[in-house]
């Protein structure tokens, strides 16, 4: 084995992108979390400590999901015996809408996976990330782990079997994300949607999701903008996050490209051509929160082209 | 005006492409329909004749499409004076599922178009053609006409507003098609499909849709062929097609890329890699339905570069 210990960072994922629920999804480069993983010669998966969660995450080895990945991945690969320490450093918000499961148990499994000398391709611990949202949300979906582990633009073609697509994307657009401080967990936030949707809107979404993936493709800002409407899960899920439409509106008013919730919310974004478009739009987003007496945090990025990353 | 009689060729088009409801279409080489359309010192539209269609379509030129449909026009861009004389030649089966009465309107209408000297490109006569897909079938939609004007694969990634986006293809690809002698008019093909449908099974097919056009875009036969699912409406619409699972195994173990029902079916196509296992395809499953005593006819071609041409 090359290393004894490694510090990984993982990035925050933007999952649905809109339309493609469940389907679609694209890493930023902030925020996201950091993992750092040590050998140990104590048999077992040992969690050592958690900071930046507000005391929010369990401890116990066997429920957080970044350790209980960790074993999982070491049962799979023939490896039980092997001794490990984990510390998880939370550096993005909980709850967010942002992949904050995601990112933790995906910064964890590359870790376990480069100190094991990576056995498996990032792709490859897809599965073993989504039973980490699985064991975190209650639903193993991919539209997180997938973008964290690959980076870039993600499209889930299946989940049975698993069918994992790279898109392409202009190389200038950035994300605008803000996070407005209001509390919506992912599994009430499901439990919103209708089981049941009309055929007529479900033709309306995949005519957009194929003219998002085609807008991918052909570079086209416009295009892309255009297929950014979602009729099926926004109306329902807007209701939880407060004043959706007028931060909406400004975002695009002031330069979107398009915009929307960041997976089960409360974050919203906005894809825009560039860096400062984005500032101007967390700004303004952010300016209306604190009117509304609604704290933020905002954060700009380019689409993440890496995934995970080894910091030290 | 540089010319004062035509001779047009409209393609025939294969709508849906399984998994694409709605929203996907392509057009073939043959089979299709041709119009000769001529100007007349007399006003009004008249329509002359009807070829090879077996008595099936109206001569009266106020519900006759390519009669209604060029006075459409005519009135549209300020010449309701001008009189035209038509002849339509059926030059493939109607009620096939392959966009026949599309095949009708849009070399009337390209016809007409030219007599005018083109005042609209092919994108913008889709609106009329739509039309013309309204009177003929009772909904207006966009995924036979829209291929058959502009050639080639295209995604209506919205209906209102329409937004017609032309996507790529593998050069190489071609289409086996074989229409059983069935009679399943597309009234009674919509009429099947549930109005309402599961979320689940909604996010399976745009999973494929997005899978679709991205190995369109990528020139993965593969990812077309995987992405060419269709959970929704193949599962009752393939009842009215006899042997429809038979059909499909044979195609596949012969070499397809992918499998299904065109439009509203009855008639089935094959997408394949080259021209030889498309020949061999239709064989096979011309062969498998005279062995059920079912009549059928076979079409095998490129996809379509071009959409409607001038004959003569």
């Amino acid at each position: 084995m090359t290393r004894r210990s490694i510090k990984v960072f993982a990035p925050a994922t933007v999952a649905n992108v809109v339309c493609g629920f469940d389907v679609l999804g694209f890493a930023v480069d902030q925020p996201g979390d950091e993992v750092i993983m040590r050998l140990s010669d104590k048999p077992g998966v040992s969690l050592l400590k958690i900071t930046g969660d507000g005391g929010k995450l369990p401890l116990n080895p066997e429920k957080n999901t970044v350790s209980a990945i960790a074993r999982e991945y070491l049962g799979h690969i023939g490896r039980p015996e092997v001794g490990v320490e984990i510390e998880l450093h939370k550096k993005m918000p909980i709850g967010s809408g942002l992949g904050s499961s995601s990112a933790s148990t995906v910064a964890g499994l590359f870790a376990i996976n480069s100190l094991m000398d990576s056995p498996l391709n990032n792709k490859e611990l897809v599965p073993f990330a989504m039973k980490g949202e699985e064991l975190a949300c209650g639903y193993g979906h991919a539209d997180n782990v997938a973008p964290a582990l690959m980076g870039g633009f993600v499209l889930i073609r299946s989940y049975s079997p698993l069918d994992i697509i790279s898109l392409p994307f202009p190389a200038d657009l950035h994300a605008a994300i803000v996070y407005p401080e209001v509390d919506v967990p992912t599994k009430d936030a499901r439990q919103m949607i209708r089981s049941k949707v009309f055929l007529k809107d479900a033709v309306t979404q995949w005519g957009n999701v194929a003219g998002l993936v085609s807008g991918l493709f052909m570079n086209d800002y416009e295009l892309i903008g255009r297929s950014m409407t979602d009729v099926l899960v926004e109306p329902t899920r807007s209701i939880l996050i407060p004043d959706f439409y007028k931060l909406r509106s400004q975002a695009m008013k002031a330069g979107a490209v398009g915009f929307g919730i960041s997976g089960s919310g409360p974050s919203v974004f906005a894809l825009t051509k560039d860096k400062e478009t984005a500032l101007q739009i967390t700004a303004s987003l952010q300016h209306h929160l604190k009117n509304i007496s609604i704290n933020s945090l905002a954060f700009v990025s380019e689409v993440n082209k890496k995934g995970p990353v080894i910091l030290d």
